[in-house]
């Protein structure tokens, strides 16, 4: 029996998809691409390499009753329920406990509830190398070959080759950098050793909670307290005792950052982290006018528009490169390019206090 | 005791207000300025030159069910109703012979129920000017002066002066020329000598019947057949087996064309037929943007747009010079300068026997 384990991160909200994003109804749980939720698409392109109870999912208890009837064959127990939000560093702690529990020998895939792959087979096939390398002690990380120079990923950088697993070619991770500027950015893409940081790592689980303990000693001691309540009458309380007093901070800085010995593999396996709604215009293929259409949409003269309606036809005449998102009680319209503003629309709400469009 | 009477033709639709105008819901019976509907700025700013029972409605049953809650003063009985609809040459007939039958000396203002007057205290002097020369025998046709040479109205040309009437210069009105060309419209509008055709006639009823009878004879013979019914146990059958029998035509093409004897009063009266929804972003004093905000809507980086929306909120970022209509079933968005296109998408829902959208 195989001992590699998926733990999906559940947990964000998606700001930038608003006003269909609310914080009752994340990204991950939204149908934004064919007949499948998010979720349901990050789940079901896992089988055959996981089955289903090798899939565990860490996000909070209203994301969960929210998901869980999404994939009816996901028993309640896979799900991992943080008390609150405390961002992707003890999120991933919280899930690495329970597998640890679970199998000492785990190796644990660390993947998004809420990204777009196209190239599936290729994902699992990656994945299917990637536990290879992990079980030599190493980190892994899976880096997405650059299409342009993006300011909105982190980058990793490629150094000398460890050798070819299952035909994909690995490289020891040299360094992570968030978001750079675009100066930097065309650097990075110019010189051929670059990767996006993708937010997917695959790492044993002993070996991460090594890297825990050296780089984030108390939060590894908050961990390891809630852990040695997991499964006694005490393991609730313990959990809801140490969770609020952990400090918020991501994986990337928490571990990824300074860990040791990671490696990188590069592939090209379509990804999308469906960061706004310009992504759903690049990753859905449009029709000869290059017009997305989720929902009834009557175009005149109207090109490269992204249109999304609840309910109502949505007829546009004379519109170019635009995003329309109807919801029942908000309506957002915005030219492609500035599709990353709209989180500063809710911003924009929050200051104002409209919660109920949040 | 006056004999001046207002006659307001509320029969058309309003297409290009689609998708607020519909069959069901006239241009007319909508809320577009301010907190009254167009109708209601009709008749509204009648007073206190036409008592109420001086104005009557030329309408369908459909409307008048739709028009008369709005203005509760306004008896039943002033609502003159045809059978079906045959333009506005048979539907200023309709009234004429009714007027005709209460006041033999009647001078009949035929007005629009649809279109926006700025200068309300203006226009009530220029109609009661109007009477004036209407009792000389003159039809008096009220010309807008052109601000721009628009291809979208009618054009009138003045003539010699034929003096002042309280205060307005009267000119014989020589010709009246159909929606020109572009070049045409041009030449008209540096000439100094062309007002548009405001579609508002004033003129004494025998004089209008006399104008009937030479011009439309058959026309005129229907008429009479309804006339000499009307108040018997015979009316309502008399109109409803002659109505349907007479030919579509306008008033222009009926009558004003080819009448003898007509004035044209060239006044700025704020006139807008309210022709599409670019021209309420022309009417509406906007923001400091320029934007006009029929509801709720959250501009960022927007400018001269006009948003209209049933009850959601609307957010725009980055558009400029652009249209968004709301309502619970279909939503429009177009450059301000496509706004006349909206016809086009009624007659393509036409086509496509999308009729609950129509």
């Amino acid at each position: 029996m195989s001992n590699y384990y998926a733990a999906i991160l559940a947990g964000g909200v998606g700001t930038r998809l608003w006003p269909l994003s609310r914080q009752a109804r994340p990204k991950q749980a939204l149908q934004l691409i064919g007949d499948r939720t998010m979720f349901q698409h990050a789940i079901e392109r896992l089988a055959p390499l996981f089955p289903r109870d090798h899939v565990v999912i860490v996000t909070g208890r209203k994301h969960a009753e929210l998901l869980q009837p999404q994939t009816p064959d996901l028993p309640d127990e896979n799900f991992i329920l943080e008390p609150m939000g405390r961002d992707s560093g003890p999120a991933v702690g919280l899930g690495a406990i329970h597998l640890h529990r679970r199998d000492p020998e785990a190796v644990m895939a660390m993947l998004t509830a809420d990204h777009f792959i196209a190239y599936v087979e290729r994902f699992r096939a990656v994945l299917a190398a990637a536990e290879k390398v992990a079980q030599t002690g190493r980190i892994v990380t899976l880096g997405i070959k650059p299409d342009f120079p993006s300011t909105g990923y982190g980058y990793v950088r490629q150094g000398e080759s460890l050798g070819q697993f299952d035909g994909f070619e690995v490289f020891h991770a040299e360094q992570f950098t968030e978001k750079p500027d675009l100066a930097t950015a065309q650097a990075f893409f110019e010189s051929g050793r670059y990767s996006w940081n993708s937010g997917m790592f695959i790492w044993r689980v002993d070996r991460l909670l090594a890297e825990f303990e050296r780089q984030r000693p108390s939060l590894h001691r908050q961990l390891m307290t809630i852990a040695d309540a997991l499964g006694t009458p005490d393991g609730a309380r313990v959990l809801a005792e140490v969770w609020p007093q952990i400090e918020k901070i991501s994986v990337d800085y928490a571990i990824m950052e300074g860990a040791r010995d990671v490696a990188v593999i590069p592939v090209d396996i379509g990804w999308s982290d469906v960061g706004s709604w310009a992504s759903l215009l690049d990753i859905i293929p449009g029709d000869e006018q290059g017009n997305v259409a989720l929902s009834e949409h009557l175009a005149i003269d109207t090109h490269r528009t992204l249109v999304r309606s609840e309910k109502r036809l949505v007829v546009t005449i004379g519109l170019e490169d635009m995003i329309v998102v109807d919801t029942d009680d908000a309506l957002l319209i915005c030219p492609k390019d500035r599709a990353q503003d709209v989180k500063a629309v809710v911003d924009r709400l929050k200051q104002g206090e409209r919660s109920e469009l949040l």
